[in-house]
Formats: structure tokens, sequence, C-alpha cells
């Protein structure tokens, strides 16, 4: 039997046939548009699971279900995305619409949750209790405990970057001032970078050019400038690291989202500073703190394995 | 059947005797005396429990359990104290011990957690996802999701008052600066009055009187400066208070700990501020936001329901 993930985020929908291995063997993507409708993107869905079918040669019956992430509030009983203004549209029915389209049983979840599940599922760790940070445009939390995602009341647990940890501070998307996101997101990586383009002595030269990863390559080189960023964001990062542990004493923290890339470049000093604030610094037994090993496959194999 | 709860705490050691409605019917308190060992506690444990069966003519066959809440870390496991340094000694194997000189099974806890599992299952609240953060000399947390206390990978789970909200803050008793804990427990309360006392228009006059109770009967009578207080004090309060529901999307967040006594004082700005910093303030299903019942006793009426 297969599955498909599908991973809906707001540039590109896409979708893979995931086998019993948890192995992506075959993929397609489209591309969202926005604004959009539901309409519009369960057309889209339906033609990525038409097309990974009869290309594969696969039957309906060859297929134990769909999954799909949505980049919004998705009502898991239900299987409505909620919340959904940003992609154009309120919400709406997508997993029902799109299981009487293709006779196939249909689960939807929240993207950063079908990441996490991916990761989770397919990482053989030896406990259940697991949490993925990821550090892209924004930061987005997963959170498995006993084995589960965590949901919450209305579906919408696990906004990990929007945790203030500095309040008063740099202003966020969602509102308020000092969110975690605001500091530790690649996002507020590259505004900390061209806010030191003025100093002398750096290789950040072309503003329209900087990434997370010219900071990182450019501390790697030795770049004093470089250096103290990266020094000053690894804080940044521990400080919402370490609250996230003292809350949760999870026995996986995995760092994913672009900037995990960087490796150990990040992961040497989050570790050492993260364990420096932690609130169980003596205990035999503190969480982990990884690197995910998925990248963006995650979203996908996460969503094809929800409910498995 | 009864059972027996006791809330050992760093001052007082007190046990209750719990019917099956989860009322205490006797209860009998020994001073802790610190720095104190594990024999001395497993003694003044043993009278206690003594004590109630004497008076109320029971034997071991009418208790179906006894539960002590601990001010360290609990081993729900092996039924150990860990990491009891503040009251002069490691750890060690309390629950056995007490159990093999007892004859009645015996159950530990964290204390924070304690109280909200009494809280929580004498609440009769329609779901199962219950936080309580008592607001006292710290700030404790205990985090109830699934209807089970989350304990974390090394049972230390659920420091809420160690979240830093203010990072580079003010200097908090875990080594960190800006904790939750700093801004939110009523001694940061204190402090801050004390601070304010310069003031030429407060009633706050004797510094060594001060207490939270004397900020909000201040408020409450009009005085500007204890209204001022009371206005940062529960900003505070919001910005921790929205992150853990941002974090966890609890169905109740319980408001606990000697603070908590002020009411609706402190209740009314505490859910509008909060309000207007979650992530989900559309949202149909929002967390409620109340204030603890059972005051001192939740610690007792916990303890004594651990695993019920």
């Amino acid at each position: 039997m297969y599955r498909i993930g599908i991973d809906l985020g707001g540039t590109n929908i896409a979708a893979g046939l995931v086998d019993e291995q948890m192995r992506i063997i075959d993929r397609e993507t489209v591309k969202t548009v926005l604004p959009t409708s539901l309409d519009k993107i369960l057309d889209k869905l339906t033609y990525l699971v038409d097309c990974l079918m009869a290309r594969n040669h696969l039957e309906k019956e060859h297929l134990s279900g769909i999954g799909v992430g949505v980049p919004c509030t998705a009502n898991t009983e239900t299987g409505c995305m909620e919340d959904a203004d940003h992609l154009g549209f309120p919400g709406g029915p997508l997993a029902t619409v799109l299981e009487s389209r293709t006779h196939i049983p249909v689960k939807i979840c929240n993207d950063a949750n079908a990441a996490a599940w991916g990761e989770y599922r397919t990482g053989n760790y030896p406990s259940d209790s697991f949490i993925l940070v990821t550090l892209g445009t924004g930061i987005g939390g997963g959170i498995i405990l006993n084995g589960r995602l965590l949901e919450g009341v209305n579906y919408a647990a696990g906004e990990l970057g929007h945790m203030v940890i500095h309040s008063g501070g740099v202003a966020c998307g969602c509102g308020r001032r000092g969110c975690f996101e605001a500091y530790g997101s690649a996002s507020a990586l590259i505004a900390q970078a061209k806010a030191r383009m003025s100093a002398s002595e750096t290789c950040l030269r072309n503003v329209s050019q900087i990434d997370a990863k010219s900071v990182f390559s450019g501390a790697g080189a030795g770049d004093m400038v470089c250096l103290e960023l990266l020094d000053a964001y690894t804080t940044c990062l521990a400080e919402g690291f370490a609250n996230i542990i003292n809350i949760f004493q999870p026995a996986v923290l995995c760092i994913g989202g672009g900037v995990s890339a960087a490796g150990d470049t990040l992961l040497d000093p989050v570790r050492e500073k993260t364990g420096a604030r932690i609130f169980t610094p003596r205990s035999g037994r503190n969480t982990e703190i990884i690197l995910a090993r998925l990248g963006n496959d995650a979203g996908i194999i996460g969503a094809a394995m929800l409910g498995i």
C-alpha cells in the first residue's frame, strides 16, 4: 500500500507518493498562486493525486490515505481549514471534499505539525516526546507528547514563534513585540545582518543578496561582523530553546527550517548556550538538541503518515 | 475508602484525610525545619499518617493510597525525590520507604503538579487540557494534557516561571535574567512596590509590611501608585499567559497562589490584556482564564488523588 502526502504552501503545493518504508518514491509540484480559493486548491490537489496515481499505475485500492499539511489552522476533527484569510479565503471542508472526489481517506493537519510528525516518525527516536522548531521566514513549532501531536482546544497550539522572549522588543507580525520569531527566524537574522551592513570590515556587501547562509559562511571564514551576528543570533535561539525545555523537558528538541542547513556552525553554540540556561543543568537526562534530517520532505512524509 | 494527601513544603508539612468526594475531612500539620534529611521527613510523614488514622479510627484497609507533593523533582516512576539539595539532602526513595512503613500504596509528585491535579480533578471542567499557574513566592506550573500531568523526560517539566519574557531583564534565582517569575510572582510585585515607596502620593508606607495584598487594596482605594503597579504587573502576567496560550491552547488556564486571592481586581485586567495578546483572537474557542478555587488545599487534595 502507498500513501500520498501533500505540503500545501503559500508558494507551491508539493505532493509525494510515499511507500511503506516512508520514502518518497515519486513527486509532483504545482504553483499555489495567491490569492486563491478552496475550489482552486481542491482542483490542484485532485490534479496532483491523479497525476501521481496515473504515472505509477495505481488504483485507489493501492492507496490507504492522503494527508494534507495546510498553512493555517487545521481542524483535524472536521477536516476543515480555518483562519486561512492570508490565502484568500476564510477556510472550508478540505478533507471531506477531497475524499469525495478521490474516494481515498483524507486527513489534514497544520503544516508545521506535519513536518514535526514526519521528522518524528522517520527518526526512530527512543522516546515519545519530540518538539520540532522550524527556523525559516517565521518560527514554526510542532509538539509531540506521548506520541500524539499537541493540537490544543482550537487546533492552534504549538505557536512557539509567538512566545515573547523580549517584552517590548522588536515588532512581530502577530502584533506583539519581542516574539521569539522576531529574533530567531531566518528573516530576523537577515534583518540583523542588513542593519550591520555599514560596518567596515564585513563581507556582507550586497544588501539584496544577504541571506542566512551568507552570515554562516562569513562566520566560517572568520568575518568579525558575521561572527558577532552569529553569536547574538544563537544567544536568542538559546533563550527560546531554554524556555521550551523548561516548559516541556522533551526527549528531543529538533531544529528544522532553512537555517538548520548551517549544521554544526549553528548546533554547537546553540547546544552550549541552551545548556547554560536550562533549569535542570545537573539532570542526568536532559533534552537532546538535534538537527532535522528530512528538509522540505518532512511536511510531505508527515502528512502522508497522519494518523499512522 | 479514604486517601491521605500530604503537601511537603519548605516551612510546613500538611496532611489531609480525603474522602471519596475529594473533601478534606481531617488535617494535621508539622513544621519542616530546614535543613532536614530524608529520614527526618519520613519520620514526620509516618507520624502524620499515624495521627490521621488513629484520630479517625482507621486501619490500613480503610486507606487506598497516600500521595505526597514534594518541593523538588519527583521521579514518579521510582518514587524518589531528586534535586532536593535546598531541603538539605540530595533526594531519595520517599515512596518505597513510606510504603514499607505504612503498608499503604504511596505515590509522589512535584508540589505544583499536585496542586494542578487537585484543581483539575475537583473542578468538573469540560475538557482535559488544564494549566495551573501559581503566583506566590515564585511562579509554579502544572500542565495537564489529555487528562495526564506533563512530566517531561526527567520529571521536571512545567517550570512556567522560568520562561524568559524579558531577555536580559531582572535577575532570577535560576541564574537567568528576565524570567516570568521575576516579573509575575508575588515577590516580584512586592519588590516593585518597595521600589516605588519614594513616591509621595501612595498609601504604601511601611516597607516591612508591604505584601501583594497592600497593592491590590491600595488600587481598590484608588491610590495612583498602586494602580500603576497593578497595571504594570498585570501587563507582565498577560505577556506570560499569552505565551502559554500560544504554545498550548489549553481549555483552561487557572491562576493560583497567594496573588489569586485578589479576585476580579486581578482577573479582569489579566483577561483583557491576555486576550489582546494571543495569536488566535478571532478563534471561537479560546482558553478560559479562571481563578483557582482550593487555595492551599489544592496540593493536599491533588496529592491524595494521584493516579486516580
